[in-house]
């Protein structure tokens, strides 16, 4: 059967930027290098007063059709996938549809629209809705819109605060894609864990340290899984492996992890013998802790090998270039991180057709998915269409005291009436409620 | 390729219920028949104390593994629908799976979790994403759960305060189904409206008569398009079509609708029209409101004739016994519509192996969706396995004072202390919380 992927790809941030070193650092007294070496964070992106997950994910899906000359017919599906919901029962796409109403011919009465919720991890399994049902045979020669939209908030004084960020992702799934080709096989790394949550509440509960152990502990279930359907993978099966990127740091993590499990029983564990020598395996030891304090250890040296910091230069850090300079975005994250990874393929002149990257998942609560994509033959036009430096670029660039209240307009449990900071300009915005209690949106020219 | 559809269906119902003339209509001053006849509905369905949206799916769940013979290591995808969740981030279907690795040997750590949310139509959407990643290949064997569980309340005093209910749907969806396979033909009528809605609220907002009007056209429009890709649709094609029954009066209409729709260019039309006339044509009217009128004329004159009441007791009322007694369950309702109309086939000793259902499935906001559905050979026994009857009867009977408590007791904004009114036996019960605000479950033999 022919192939099934991401023809398209579109992303749309927040209009507001808050500096890391030289706005919340100072503020919080703290030293400017804790949020950029430690997070590996410079900026957080956040929505404008008119702004929210509706009109982010509306006008990165109507920039992706105006892109690809799209029309409402061509789209069978919408699903959004979101973990900053506002309504308990209509769901997000149905909004997204009424915005892109106004500006298409036409509309989306035939197409399936839904809504998906798993924390960070929806948008890959609204991805893989798409594609299951292409390959169903059900699309009716219809392509998917799926759109990854978060507006990704702490508490003030929250551990996470440092981590926030809004922005959203729209894809467009079809046969034949332009840009990458999705595996068949994946796998899963799947638990019911409590280390963020959001109980009948706007901003998460967070066990961050849990939290770690658990994005290292079901990535590493999943790739384990995944070896089982695809067969061993080793580093050189993949030009780039976009992962979730909650922040760069736990990526770090997870990479060297990732690195250690992949080269276990290679030609590349036994060149690295000498100088660090081999991984402990656990039946050489007499119990679990002296074992894993031995694989910290190896872990340790491994890092400083020039063989793991050439391919972590090479494969993972390309791929957080952009969530450097937004934060987190939630469901849209490793969407941004595939972006990243193929605008600097792009800026390094590099050939991708044919190449392979690993893209790992991640939701807390908790799952993992890891599966493997094809770069197709359009994918240089496909980058090249992207404008994601000048909206980076463009964001208005927050004091600290603009940061208290757009924090709070958009706290659902604040009263407050915010001025915005910037002028919209060929966009949806929010336009105020209904008589029941919906919100509404029009478009700017 | 192999059919794939239901291989088998449970419920469970919240362990108390509301009698309707005989308990709320007194209290309202009301002729219990404003419930009886007009909305169709007998008893509602409520959660007791120790039950929730988790324990209820948790329950049915568990009822079918256990009736199939269902290990976990079947399971390759748990799916919640459900427009009743607690959480903004966590997905119900962890909690679920929490539930049940408490009972049963292995854990679901390789199965893909997730939550759909679309007012009603949920359940459906995952059951079709449940058959899409089967026929795409996806499934490595295995089979999906997919769970449709809601606690349908409204504000006290509300307009829907009659039609409440609560309850689960479990369904096993896999190849070479025992129950039903469905049909790979969809038809979807799906547009942006605002006739119910829950805006950061738990309880609905409604627009009652708008709802009406909405759920009809919806369902008028998944029904042309499903005729454009199956063909056209004639009564004696199916045997039941079960519908969304938010209340068995709104399917009375549907049913109407949709049967004149349906006849329209048949032989049925030209027999009928000796005693009623012929369709109006929009053609052969001025206006909309000429026509509409006679519409309306013409319809009131078909619910009258024999032929239309004989289609319907033999086609719709069968699809409505359980929901008489259970009020609406929201996501679980069409799937409740499905296991009644077989329930009385069953009754009947009626033959149904190759029997086609047609099933419209509905969400507010708002979507229709209509599919065809086979049934299986193994019918019977799947149906003879439930115990619906004994389910609806052991409820406890509410007192008035009894149901404004427990209503209490589900009401987020409300902290209120309430004894159970039923001992849990062999089921999953909520268990308090934990430090973070997660709810806790465990199981009482």
């Amino acid at each position: 059967m022919t192939a099934v992927g991401i023809d398209a790809i579109e992303i749309w941030t927040g209009n507001l930027k808050l500096d890391l070193p030289g706005t919340f650092a100072p503020q919080k007294g703290e030293d400017p290098e804790k949020y950029t070496k430690g997070l590996g964070l410079h900026a957080s992106s956040f929505p404008d007063s008119y702004e929210d997950i509706v009109t982010m994910g509306a006008n990165a899906a109507h920039r992706l059709m105006e892109r690809k000359g799209l029309e409402p017919d061509d789209i069978g599906r919408i699903d959004v996938a979101t973990e900053s919901a506002f309504d308990n029962s209509k769901p997000v796409s149905t909004y997204v549809a009424g915005c892109l109403e106004q500006v298409f011919e036409g509309d989306f009465h035939h197409a399936n629209k839904g809504e998906r919720k798993f924390a960070c991890i929806a948008g890959t399994q609204s991805l893989d809705d798409a594609y299951n049902w292409i390959k169903a045979g059900r699309n009716r020669g219809r392509g998917a819109l799926v759109i990854a939209t978060d507006t990704a908030l702490y508490a003030r004084g929250d551990a996470g605060e440092a981590t926030q960020g809004a922005g959203a992702v729209a894809m467009y799934i079809d046969e034949d894609p332009d840009l990458v080709e999705l595996s068949a096989e994946q796998g899963y790394g799947s638990a019911d864990e409590t280390d963020f949550l959001k109980p009948n509440q706007q901003f998460p509960s967070v066990d961050g340290k849990r939290s770690v152990q658990v994005y290292l502990a079901r990535m590493r279930e999943a790739l384990e899984d995944y070896e089982q359907v695809a067969g061993d993978v080793h580093p050189d099966d993949f030009a780039y492996a976009p992962f979730h990127t909650p922040f760069p740091g736990m990526v770090r993590k997870a990479a060297l992890l990732a690195y250690r499990h992949v080269i276990r029983d290679t030609s590349i564990e036994d060149e690295l013998a000498d100088e660090i020598g081999r991984q402990p395996r656990p039946e050489a030891f007499d119990d679990d802790e002296a074992y894993h304090d031995a694989l910290r250890e190896y872990m340790d040296s491994l890092k400083e090998t020039d063989r793991y910091q050439e391919w972590y230069d090479a494969t993972i850090d390309p791929t957080l270039s952009i969530s450097r300079n937004v934060g987190n975005w939630y469901t849209g994250s490793v969407h941004v991180a595939r972006i990243s990874a193929l605008k600097q393929a792009l800026e390094d002149g590099r050939d991708m057709t044919g190449e392979t990257l690993l893209v790992g998942s991640y939701g807390s609560g908790a799952q993992a998915e890891i599966h493997a994509e094809t770069v197709q033959s359009g994918w240089e036009d496909e980058i090249e269409g992207l404008n994601v430096d000048e909206q980076l670029e463009e964001r208005y660039d927050l004091e600290w005291a603009d940061y208290e209240e757009i924090h709070d307009a958009h706290n659902h449990d604040v009263d407050s009436d915010v001025e915005e900071f910037t002028t919209p300009e060929s966009e949806f915005v929010f336009d105020g409620w209904g008589r029941m209690g919906e919100r509404k949106y029009r478009y700017v020219e």
